[in-house]
């Protein structure tokens, strides 16, 4: 089965142009199920119950998120609601929602998990623990694993810690996809980061001149989206139903 | 003109990697010059003498570095004795060396420049004021910048603030290649990250069991390389002559 | 003489408890200039115009700041036009205001610096290269330095940095007051933090299960401050004037 | 009851000041139990068994620890084998020794726990959750609270969440010692900061001139302890023993 996760959606525009895009994207790769990285889907960053449902609606299976997954008070409810919609599942668990579920394809169940890191982040619960925790209450042969995390070295590490246990890691936050894509020596798929979906020239999906300002002056900057032509980042992970190994993985960049 | 430049060289294993095989690459590449980030290079992190003329030796001919520069003592004359060995410009003037070079191929001038970020990293002079200090004073037409940077935003902002008016800006650091190499709008080429140069089944260079090991029980743990099959990450940029543009990038990853 | 230096003061209910203390302090004390951090001396955190002129007219004769002195715009125009508003002098050139102002007491003058630490705090020119580049244009005899900082390594390193060059360096920031205060080798007189004016039963000022609910929840929280019974922390400076040196220092904790 | 805390306590420097002045300060302020936080006991930092069994023999009853409980090696097997030698309880399991530990003084009992902050340190499992996990399994009516951290406003957080729940919560780890100590509303004695035993004229213990050097010119420093006279930085607690609540705070500095 092909299993198509897609990096960091950012703001209407980019919940828009993946919505224009998506249904020839499944037909022509022969998608299964999609993932999409949602935590900024609201303009003004965060996500909203209209950028969430546009998103469901765009034909996104499971939304995961990260450090923006509490930014907008309106969003808490969907997490107890919407049992597709993740939040990492390291946070305390006094959060709202939880950061696995299993979604029932019918002929064959796929697990999604979606931890967050450390390194150069807040303090969570460790996400190998917090990984260890959810795989040894029994998950499905198949399962992904989206770890919203900042540092290389945390995100390969724990790729390597779960390989041969899950069907794939991939990684998001850093808004810009990485070109190490492997198969493991345990059969788990693995990509340091999936990209973004949102507008190409632009830094992160803000306007490249607002960055610059900010980091420039230190002063108090509102991060306004860019806009112009956007991109779609995310990757096809080709799975061996009998094993739930990943067989091969296929950036994708959808310009 | 072609210039190839390649990702943090980690250890005699990357640097005896690099040398089998670099003199081949140069020839099918048709590369004019070659920079490479050597802040690894020696066994147990940092650059030494032994390490510095091996890579000389091997083809390269600019070695960047980063927050490893200064790591080993033994290292601190050659910043002053080697003109095309650089540590990031905007480390303190007190340091040893410099982090601008200009490389002399007869026909033409070829600038070079090392800037390390500040973000998740120390505090230094800010890049984007190095830069300008240093563009001012004048540089060549084609001048390149490695810069040594963790974040993304980080480095995709300064590569926009100098868009049009340098060549190119590629990062290094994280030690996973990026995918997202473009000509951004002034003409400037740009890819975040080069990759590493070194064993390829690692946490950037080091066995992924101890950095698990060290992530997971937070105790010391000495981080020896991994060892088995390398692979170079680079990059490869196309650049006009004439107008000191890049033409394309061409990402690399030799197995 | 005496300078009374004033730990940062929080919200209107901080400056309201100021008000109606510092006349009798002042007095009690022979204060002849009275410096204070009105970095949070707005409710809802930075400074406002009616902030920063409810301090001055409260008898406040210097206002220092730190990282949240451009929190407010409405803040801005006030750097320019007040000269006695104080940002850290290592703030970007471009920033508003300016760092160092001397104060004429008419006998006698009196040069008032601050300054900002870079570490756990943001990237920002050194403190260390800032003080050199203001003391080196020449300042009075008698120049305090308000230190606002994190780690007490930055700080008293430092404070020895300028030891035997300015008259005293204290430390803001952290809200809580130290109890190292000394007169160092040189004779600069030295104490790592002030503390804070702001409500007891509080962190920071802010109230306490908030703070908790922050950090137990890693959810979004809003800071409101505390009320209750408020203090006043601060410090006496008394001074030899002919030498510029301290001669002690008097921690204040005005409950 | 009294109990004295002292603060981290530096190098063999630290440890003999210490030996030759305690036996007078337990006899003077009538202590009934010695706790030290010894991480820095060690020359060249950490703890060694030399420096634990010379506490112990001059007669800390209790050592704590923190960042650098696990820098040397040859400390490993001591956290086993040494009840009174704790680890912060919130370090991951697999490390060596425990975090709490009651102290039988025969007519009574007095629990001591030892946890480590997550602000600007590693991520850990949270000390919020820590304390409870070990108060919920039960504590003597009398129990104290190491909380080595770096933020304050982490630091009187977890004060204030334990407030009425335990006797008392120092803090350590900054090396200066702070003047809020108080009494919180529910009867626990709060100091943010025991301070540091060790050289007087240093930065946390260091010669200050190696600090300096270490930040002004960001190249990796040795840091030698500094030399000359010393100090003991600590308080006294004198507890309730019916109520087990704090009736008093006093801070000492032995020059
Ligand atoms: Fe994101
Ligand atoms: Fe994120
Ligand atoms: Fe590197
Ligand atoms: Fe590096
Ligand atoms: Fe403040
Ligand atoms: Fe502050
Ligand atoms: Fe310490
Ligand atoms: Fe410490």
């Amino acid at each position: 089965m092909n299993i198509l996760a897609i990096g960091d959606v950012v703001g209407s525009i980019g919940c828009n142009f993946l919505r224009s895009h998506l249904p020839a994207v499944k037909k022509m790769k022969g998608i299964d199920l999609v993932i999409a990285n949602g935590e900024n889907s609201a303009d003004g960053n965060g996500l909203t119950p209209a950028s969430v449902h546009h998103l469901f609606d765009s034909g996104v299976d499971v939304i995961t998120s990260g450090n923006h997954s509490f930014r907008r008070r309106e969003s808490y409810d969907l997490y107890d609601s919407c049992p597709a919609l993740l939040r990492p599942a390291n946070f305390p668990s006094s959060a709202p929602g939880k950061g696995f579920e299993v979604i029932d394809l019918g002929r064959i169940q796929v697990g999604v998990l979606n931890l967050i890191g450390v390194v150069y982040m807040e303090s969570m619960e460790s996400p190998f623990d917090a990984a260890d925790r959810i795989l040894s209450a029994g998950v499905p042969k198949i399962t992904l694993v989206d770890f919203h995390a900042e540092a290389t070295g945390e995100k390969r590490s724990l790729a390597y810690y779960l390989d041969g246990r899950v069907t794939a890691v991939f990684g998001t936050h850093t808004h810009v996809q990485t070109a190490d894509e492997t198969i493991l020596p345990g059969g788990t798929g693995y990509l340091s980061d999936l990209g973004m979906t949102g507008p190409i020239q632009s830094v992160l999906g803000v306007k490249p001149e607002l960055i610059i300002q900010k980091m420039r002056t230190k002063m108090p900057v509102r991060f306004d989206l860019a806009d112009g032509d956007c991109r779609i980042d995310g990757a096809v992970f080709s799975i061996d139903e009998k094993t739930g190994k990943t067989i091969s993985i296929e950036r994708l960049q959808i310009l």
